[in-house]
């Protein structure tokens, strides 16, 4: 009886060993998969971010693009008629502003790439690295665009600068709404660069 | 004789089977120093790159702020004169710039405590969002004022703005060196972006 007690009390005394010897190993396996659970949520996060900054970017392109406005009245030499490019910022803007949307949807497989392999670091950071330069070209794209568009608006009395809007209602509306557009898609680019960010640091 | 070599071999064997069990050790531990290194040099690359923005960042401030002209001809009523906050936009830009400025002398100090500390990762991800959120501050700024500047060089024929840069060659000279280096302020920002993220990457 005693001595069955002890070799049980042994047999414990080693498991309690097997467990000490284990313990860290299957804390390992468990943090390595919590954390490749944890990049795959950031990269599926990643993905939906993008789709919408390609949504926001093909809007404001296109809205910018078809814009056009001709008045109902015209002399006989002269049609009134506003359209995006003749303004140089406002045909930027068009170009920009698709050169980003053209990068975002050819990025998309690299984000649905990066859900399939959640520990390729080369593939984050070249993400990282384009979406920071798109960053710069979206922002100055829309910055540039708001500015023209402020003085559309309100004109200017110490450059003698005219209001353009009171004649080009629908023309201002429509590039307003671009302008919003772009910063919208500026916003989501910043914070995909900020989720890529935060997902190289759980290397 | 044989007895004794027998025992060097033996010892051998020993020093060798030492050898294999700290040799992943010290691999480890030379790796680690390597990476330390590394981290530390682009904290210091860091450092400069910051230092660099700082004086860009704080010339396009300055030459902004100052832009002053009075035409040295002038009727009874008026005199001709411009400024920077003529224009909404170039007080934003002085606005922003300013702000740039001031949050990239308060992040020396900490560009500083990376060096002492290459493997705070906390900070070097502070410093990344941080810098992102700049970029998007400084590039609208700079693309805003670019927007303007071109118009005051060239104005334009279809919204009827006349171009103001005859009269006023000073006033527009110094609003473009000032857009100009807020330009070259984005892109020593996209590099210290990008080197954070480089940084984090080797952890």
């Amino acid at each position: 009886m005693e001595k069955s007690e002890a070799a049980a009390t042994i047999e414990m005394g080693e498991t309690s060993r097997e467990k000490k010897g284990k313990a860290p190993l299957l804390a390992a396996v468990d943090h390595s998969r919590g954390v490749a659970g944890y990049k795959r949520g950031v990269a599926i996060f990643d993905l939906i971010l993008r789709i919408s900054a390609v949504a926001a970017a093909l809007a404001a392109t296109i809205t910018m693009g078809t814009t056009e406005q001709t008045l109902p009245f015209f002399t006989q030499f002269f049609q009134f008629r506003a359209s995006y490019d003749d303004l140089p910022t406002f045909t930027f803007f068009v170009i920009a502003m698709a050169i980003v949307s053209g990068y975002l949807i050819l990025s998309v497989p690299f984000s649905i790439a990066g859900i399939a392999r959640p520990a390729a670091i080369g593939l984050r950071l070249l993400l990282i690295i384009c979406d920071t330069l798109i960053v710069g070209l979206a922002t100055s794209a829309g910055g540039a665009s708001a500015a023209i568009v402020y003085l559309a608006h309100n004109g200017n009395s110490d450059a003698n600068w005219l209001a353009i809007c009171q004649q080009f209602t629908d023309f201002c509306q429509s590039t307003s709404g671009a302008v919003v557009a772009s910063f919208i898609t500026v916003v989501l680019l910043i914070f995909l660069v900020l989720l890529s960010a935060i997902a190289l640091r759980k290397h």
